[in-house]
């Protein structure tokens, strides 16, 4: 498929990670941006002789084409227990509610819900994601199948799988789709045993791979895991070699001095959670501490049982305030900053440097936003308008390796949307 | 106009603040809700001899119908500063960027960028605003014009407003429309004098009505207020003798024991307003204690310049997210306690109680929320997936005193859309 977008004001990424808006067209030829410009200077793109056969021309009308955000963190096919046990503590919440119920979850289920969360990150935008789930296999078929990125992480631990299961899953999902990936990982310091987490370091060393966890979501993982070793969960992982090739930690919100140095050091990302982060009362992100350690961020959604949404519009705004308001400084976090973050950030997050900007050569992994709505009026800033007001309602199409996934308020993932809610409400009654 | 709402899901408050769903039918007559029910029993709404015709006849197709949003905080006309000036510190923000600019504003802008705001609350299901600004008058024809439902409070200081045009005020928008009302005000504390603040006091007992202002936003109001008055800014207006007749506070932060003690006593109501507090790093409303006080809570967006949109499902979610965090305490304020401070606690605080929820007599301030949606599925419970995840894009219709004024993305306010967002435009480059 061939796709020119006109009347376009396109978000392109500058050196200093600012963004700049410029007016005019962006081509996608198959799954590639193979043109970003007014129009009139096209040579090397088509010639005469060569002119691109358009299957669709779409007037943008003035609205702005950005790149997808990339949802650092999440749990997809948790979407089964939106709702469903709210307003509990991490871990009374993990252990009496969340594994009861996932130890019933089958492969076919995942596979499922994988799709439900899949429709609503098109609704926010969101062009990939960064899961981490039982049954990865299903995972990443769901995405293959409905057209949408994933890079998977493991979530091993001393209940699930094992370090030969997920070189396996490694080989399979990485040869599965180009819109497939994995990387080594494991649930958190606190459910996997320090022979498990070796075991995990050499497979990453071996296959020259990241490794990530949740790490230091709650204060109380971070004293438990220092009573245990001695060290913080960031130690601890680093002190086994598990950060030879980098990688990284979801929520980071109890760092100390020498937790930072590490991730400094192996070039790590800080991905940040807050919706979650406050609905499990676990704390606030020292997002700006990150920054002037010039420690890469990015920022997810985490599963939809504990935020209770996957909505990035919502994140990017926490994001910056949260920031503000803990730091008792209301001009830190710019939205340029916070939007570097859902976007380039998670990118290099996830290894996806092939679609983490607007640019020619890079992979057509872009969003539709429409301004005419009143959230996005008037017009004094683009780039303040999108992360401090923002919302769902303003995703106008989504675009995933050239393809469009979601327009208009409907989906074009081969699946029908009212079967898949039947299916997951099916799933909820089962369980019951 | 008569309209039949049939197959809903209808959110009924329950004499315990909580909130049930009965499914079946909800009939509006005029402006006024005149049956819900099961569709059969319907004497003494109609008749053989006397049917209704009906207007209209919407099929809800098993999605829900509630009570509209009461925004109990706002500056709506400061739509043209939205994403003007961002990340600064409250008083700065105030004197150097917003009181400069206002002062440039005329009457018919702040018509123009009023209508704007009704836009965007009606996208977010917001059926009545508490709005604060200057141009009263203004203010109030928009929401007039529109259909939209208001109650206006002064925001005189010593710059702007007096007791006598708050008085005349008070009679010319009590009387202009059923949809508008007046209750005194003042700005805050910081920016009126004790004379000023007296006249009022003593204005409002005379018409025996309630007083608002913003109180105790942030830490440094409430220490310069101890400074003048040996007093925070609760105790001091109390002692002018403001509360005869009730009132509140917008924000309500940094509040001391007394306070509360002063606000119960007075059947007083505090708003919070999470976002921008956040953003402008004020603090975190102790929402909890207000809660076990017996005080009663509503939730305000605050105006677009320091939010910086309209967006009561952002607000809800902060509000108990922030709640948790704050009090370390995950099971902390539910979704039903939420709900209720967005429509009937929001109502106590405005004397709406003609359409704080959904009965028969009540007038039919009410919206649509749409349930075919990724994220408000499966349905494990839907007044929670409402609270934590629902967004402007699950607003299906907005309805005030019976008319429709939004519908599947459509305004029907007797506006262009286009024209209004010209005109907004047209105001930022004039004052540019």
């Amino acid at each position: 498929m061939n796709i020119r977008f006109y009347n376009a004001k396109i978000v392109q990424q500058k050196e200093d990670h600012t963004f700049a808006l410029t007016e005019g067209e962006l081509w996608v030829k198959g799954d590639t941006i193979c043109y970003i410009g007014d129009g009139t200077d096209v040579s090397g793109v088509c010639s005469e002789n060569e002119p691109i056969i358009w299957n669709r021309e779409i007037d943008v009308a003035g609205n702005v084409l950005m790149p997808g955000f990339k949802d650092a963190h999440t749990h997809t096919a948790m979407t089964f227990l939106r709702s469903y046990a709210d307003d509990l503590p991490l871990q009374e919440w993990l252990n009496e509610q969340v594994f009861p119920k996932e130890a019933q979850l089958t492969a076919e289920d995942v596979y499922d819900l994988s799709v439900l969360g899949i429709m609503e990150y098109l609704t926010s935008g969101i062009t990939s994601n960064f899961d981490m789930y039982n049954f990865p296999r299903s995972v990443a078929k769901a995405s293959a199948d409905c057209g949408f990125r994933t890079v998977f992480t493991s979530g091993l631990n001393d209940f699930v799988s094992s370090v030969e299961e997920m070189e396996e899953d490694y080989h399979v999902i990485n040869e599965l789709s180009p819109l497939t990936s994995f990387v080594p990982g494991i649930h958190a310091e606190y459910t996997t045993s320090k022979e498990r987490m070796e075991g995990v370091a050499k497979l990453a060393s071996r296959l020259k791979a990241p490794v990530w966890l949740h790490n230091s979501e709650t204060k109380r993982e971070v004293l438990e895991c220092k009573e245990r070793y001695g060290m913080t969960p960031t130690q601890i992982t680093e002190s086994l070699g598990m950060y030879a090739y980098g990688g990284g930690g979801y929520h980071c919100v109890w760092f100390e001095d020498a937790d930072y140095e590490i991730f400094r050091k192996h070039h790590m990302t800080a991905v940040t959670n807050p919706a979650s982060n406050l609905k499990l009362a676990s704390g606030i992100c020292p997002v700006k501490r990150f920054l002037e350690e010039g420690i890469n961020l990015a920022i997810g959604t985490d599963g939809p049982a504990s935020n209770n949404c996957l909505d990035m519009f919502r994140e990017m705004f926490l994001t910056t305030a949260l920031a503000k308001v803990r730091e008792h400084d209301a001009s830190c976090i710019s939205a340029d900053e916070v939007l570097y973050m859902a976007t380039a950030g998670g990118a290099r997050a996830m290894q996806l440097s092939s679609c983490d900007r607007l640019a020619v050569g890079k992979k057509a992994d872009l969003i539709m936003i429409d301004l005419k709505q009143p959230n996005m009026q008037p017009e004094n800033n683009f780039i303040k308008n999108i992360v401090y007001s923002g919302s769902k309602q303003n995703v106008k199409l989504t675009m995933v390796a050239g393809k469009i996934l979601y327009e208009d308020g409907k989906f074009e993932i081969g699946f029908d949307p009212e079967e898949i809610y039947e299916k997951a409400n099916r799933i909820i009654r089962r369980m019951k």
